[in-house]
C-alpha cells in the first residue's frame, strides 16, 4: 500500500473562525515547488534550495495576475523528518477565511489536490512513521475535553497502547512458533515450552486481553464523556444543581463544533472525566413548562442518558408526581440526589425502591454536598482500570479486534485440549495474531483505513 | 512610548475549534528562554543557540512534573526580523482546546503574560515595523468577507493608504515651511511659493482629503457589508428571492463568530460587496406567521436595514396590505423588486409613489432577472470611488481625522485670506498636519491605541 507515487495534497489545517494565524499545509513531492511558484521572498530566497526546517518571510502572489494575496511566513520541511515523511510546506498566513481560501485555491490551481479528512495522518501511517493506533489517537488528542482525556490520547500517540499490543503479539508469535515446531518435528523435544506451558501462556495472554477489554467502558467515558440527565419534578432544584455543578468545574469545552444549534450541551469536569449534561435547555426552561410537557422532556432526556441524577426535594414529602418520575427512570443507572438538606422535612421519606441506589444529600443553592456528589458520580463510573493498568483502550474498533482475538484464543485452547490436529490450533493462533495486528495496522484494508480517517477533521 | 522593557507576552493565535494545528505565540525578551525551559528536542537541540527562522521537533514537557504535554514543532525567530520586532517563538502543536490551554498555562507559569487583544500587532506598531493605519488593517484582513474586502485590507497593510496620507503630510509640511519662512523673514522673497500658490496648494490638499472622505461610505460597505432587508407581504416570493440570491453567490462567510444564535445572517457576494440579508429566519418562517406578526417582523428588519428590497407580486393587483408595507418603508433607500414577471397580470400597476425608485423585474422562482437585480444593488451602492482612486478609507477613525484636518485647512485658508497674523495660519496648518498624523500614528495617545487594539482578536 505504501507508494512513492502519492500525489501532493493541501488543506487548511487551522480551525475556521477568527484568529490571528491561519495555516495551509501542503504535503508531497510537489509541495516545495508549488509553494515556490506562488511565494515571493523579500530577500529573493528560492524555496527549492533552502535548508530543511527553515522559515521564510514574503508574499503569496498569484502567478497569473501578479496580485498579492497575503503577507506570510513559509516553513519548508523536507522528507523524511516531517509529519507525513514527505516534503511538507506550511504557509503561515493571516487568519480569516477569505485569505486562507484564496491561498488554498492558488495552491490547488498549481497542482495540489484538496486533502481528504485525516489524509496527512493517514500518510504518516502509510509511510510508517506511526502505527495505526497512534494515528487514530491524533483525533482523540484534538477532541479531548479534559486534561485526563488529553493525557490518555497523548500516551496512545506516544505508542503506549502499541507497545502493549506488540508485547502481546510477540508472546503469541512465540507460542505460535512452538506449536508450528511441534507440527514439523513432532518427535523432537525442541528446547521450548511443554504443552502445558503453552496452555499457561495462552491463558496469560487471554487475561491481558481481557483486562484491556474491561477497560474500554472507562476509556470511552474519558474520551467521550458520560451522558447524564438531571431529572425531577418542577422546583426540586434541577436548575440550581446544574448551576452548582457548572460553577467551579465547567468543563473546558462547552460548545462542541458540529452540534446543531438547538441542542445545548454542557460539560462538567468530574476529576478528569467529562460529564455531559443532556438537555440543559430543558432544565433551564422547566419552570415555564406545564407538567405534561415537563414529563415528556424528562423522558427524552432519560432515554439519552447513561446516568440519571434523580433530584428529590427533601423539604416536602414525596408525592405522586415524584413517584411517577421514579417509575419512569428506575430501570436506568441512578444516583439519588436529595436536595434542600438544610431545610429537610420530617415528612420526607426515601421511597423503598430507591433504598439500594447510591445517594447523596445536598443543598444545591448553598453549594453543599456538591463535592460528595461528584465523588459519587466518579466512583460509580470509573473503576480505576486506567490507574491500575496504565493503559486503556478508547475505541470500539480496538475492543472488537480484542474480542475477536480472545475468541480465536479460546478456539485454539479448545482444539489443543481436544487433541485436534495441531494445524487447527496453529490456525486459530494465527487468527488471533491477525486480530491483534489490526489494532496497530499490521493487518489492514483500504476500507478500514477510510473508515478510520473519515472521522478526522480536514487538514490533519 | 517605545520601550525596550516590554514584558514577554503569549497567546493562542489560532481560532478556537477543531483543527489539525494550533499555535501558541510568544513574543519578548524571554520568549526563547521560556520556550527552551519547556521544550525537549528529540535531537537535544538547545533553542537558546539555534539559528533564527528555524523550526524544531520535540515535546513540550512540564518542567515541574516531567509530564509530556504534546508533540510539537517550535519555530524560533529572533529580533528584529519578526512580526513584533522582538524575539518570537511559535509553538505549533496539535489542535484542540485542552492541548492549547495546557501549553499556554505552562508558558505563563514560566513567566510570560497573557497577551491582550491585538497586542502583538500593537508591538509591531510601537516598535516601528508598521504604522498605525497598517496595524489597523490587520483585523480587516482577518475579518474580510469577500475577496474585494480582503484585497483592500491587504493594500492598507502593504501601506497604500499610509503612502497617500504621507504624501499629503509632505505637501502640507512644505506649505507650512513656506508660511513659517514668511513669518521669520517677512521682507525676503524666499525661493518659494507666492501667497497665491500657497492657497492653490492648500486647496489641492483639501480636494485630496475630500476624495478620501467621500470614499468612506463605500470602503465601509466593502468591509462590513450593506445590511439589506427583503420586505413584502406573504407569498410575494421573499423566500424564493433569498434563495435565488444565495444560490450561486452565497458569500464566503455565512456565520459570523460572535453573533448570537438566534440571529441568522446570510451574506450574498455582490461583485465583491458583501450584502448582509437581515432576519433571514423571519423570511423563511414568514409563511407560518399571521399577518400582524409578519408586519411586526418587517418593521424590525426595515429598521436595521440600509437598503430595502421591496418585493411586489406582479401576478396580482396591488392591495391594501402592499400599500401599508410601502408606506412603512418609503422613507428608506429602496429597490423595487417586481416578482413573478413571467405571469405578470394586466391588473398589476406600480404605485405612483414608487415610480421614481430604482426597480427591476424578476422571476425569483425561475432565477430570471437576478443578475440585473444584483447589478442594480451594486450600482446604487458603489459609486466607484475605490476603482477611481485606487485607495479608499474604511474606518470611522480615519474619516474623523480627515474631517478634522479639512476643518483646520479651512480655518487656515480663511485666516490667510483675512490677513490675520501668519502665526495663526501656521497654527491651523500644524493642526491639520497633526490630524493627518493621527491616521498613520505619528501622533497618538495610549487611549487611542487601546481603543484600536481592543477590537482585535487575542493572539494577533
Amino acid at each position: 500500500m505504501i507508494s512513492s507515487e502519492f500525489d501532493t495534497i493541501a488543506a487548511i489545517s487551522t480551525p475556521l473562525g477568527e484568529g490571528g494565524i491561519g495555516i495551509i499545509r501542503i504535503s508531497g513531492k510537489e509541495a516545495i515547488s508549488i509553494a515556490n511558484r506562488i511565494f515571493q521572498s523579500s530577500k529573493g530566497v528560492n524555496l527549492l534550495v533552502v535548508k530543511t526546517h527553515t522559515i521564510h518571510y514574503g508574499f503569496i502572489i498569484d502567478p497569473e495576475t501578479g496580485q498579492k494575496i497575503d503577507e506570510v511566513l513559509v516553513t519548508v520541511m523536507r522528507a523524511p523528518n516531517t509529519y507525513t515523511r514527505e516534503d511538507v510546506v506550511e504557509i503561515n498566513c493571516h487568519g480569516g477565511y477569505v485569505t486562507l481560501k484564496r491561498i488554498l485555491d492558488l495552491v490547488i490551481s498549481q497542482g495540489a489536490r484538496l486533502a481528504e479528512p485525516g489524509e496527512f495522518t493517514k500518510r504518516a501511517f502509510l509511510r510508517g512513521r506511526i502505527d495505526l493506533s497512534q494515528a487514530e489517537s491524533v483525533i482523540d488528542l484534538i477532541r479531548a475535553k479534559t486534561e485526563q482525556a488529553q493525557k490518555i490520547a497523548l500516551e496512545h500517540l506516544s505508542g503506549r497502547l502499541s507497545k502493549k499490543i506488540n508485547e502481546l503479539r510477540d508472546s503469541l508469535m512465540r507460542v505460535c512458533a512452538h506449536v508450528e515446531a511441534y507440527i514439523d518435528f513432532p518427535e523432537e523435544d525442541i528446547d521450548g515450552l511443554t504443552q502445558e506451558e503453552i496452555q499457561t501462556e495462552i491463558n496469560r495472554i487471554k487475561e491481558e486481553i481481557n483486562k484491556l477489554i474491561e477497560g474500554y467502558e472507562e476509556g470511552k467515558i474519558y474520551m467521550e464523556g458520560l451522558r447524564a440527565a438531571i431529572v425531577g419534578k418542577p422546583n426540586v432544584g434541577k436548575s440550581s444543581l446544574l448551576n452548582a455543578l457548572l460553577m467551579k468545574d465547567r468543563a473546558i469545552v462547552t460548545e462542541i463544533p458540529g452540534t446543531t444549534r438547538d441542542i445545548i450541551e454542557e460539560y462538567v469536569n468530574i476529576k478528569g472525566m467529562p460529564l455531559k449534561i443532556v438537555d440543559t435547555a430543558g432544565i433551564r426552561e422547566a419552570h415555564d413548562l406545564v407538567e405534561a410537557e415537563g414529563i415528556k422532556r424528562t423522558l427524552r432526556a432519560v432515554e439519552l442518558a447513561q446516568l440519571v441524577l434523580l433530584v428529590l426535594d427533601s423539604s416536602r414529602p414525596i408525592d405522586s408526581l415524584d413517584e411517577e418520575i421514579i417509575n419512569r427512570v428506575i430501570h436506568k443507572k441512578i444516583i439519588v440526589v436529595i436536595n434542600k438538606k438544610d431545610i429537610k422535612s420530617k415528612e420526607f421519606c426515601l421511597p423503598e425502591v430507591l433504598k439500594d441506589k447510591p445517594r447523596v444529600e445536598i443543598s444545591a443553592l448553598k453549594g453543599e454536598g456538591i463535592e460528595e456528589l461528584k465523588e459519587l458520580i466518579f466512583n460509580t463510573t470509573i473503576s480505576g482500570k486506567y490507574e491500575q493498568e496504565g493503559v486503556v483502550i478508547t475505541k470500539m474498533r480496538h475492543k472488537i479486534a480484542l474480542e475477536n482475538a480472545l475468541q480465536a484464543l479460546n478456539n485454539a485452547l479448545q482444539s489443543f485440549k481436544e487433541k485436534e490436529p495441531l494445524e487447527i490450533t496453529a490456525m486459530f493462533l494465527r487468527e488471533a495474531l491477525s486480530f491483534l495486528g489490526q489494532i496497530v495496522g499490521v493487518v489492514t484494508t483500504e476500507d478500514i483505513l477510510n473508515l478510520i480517517f473519515s472521522e478526522f477533521c480536514i487538514g490533519k
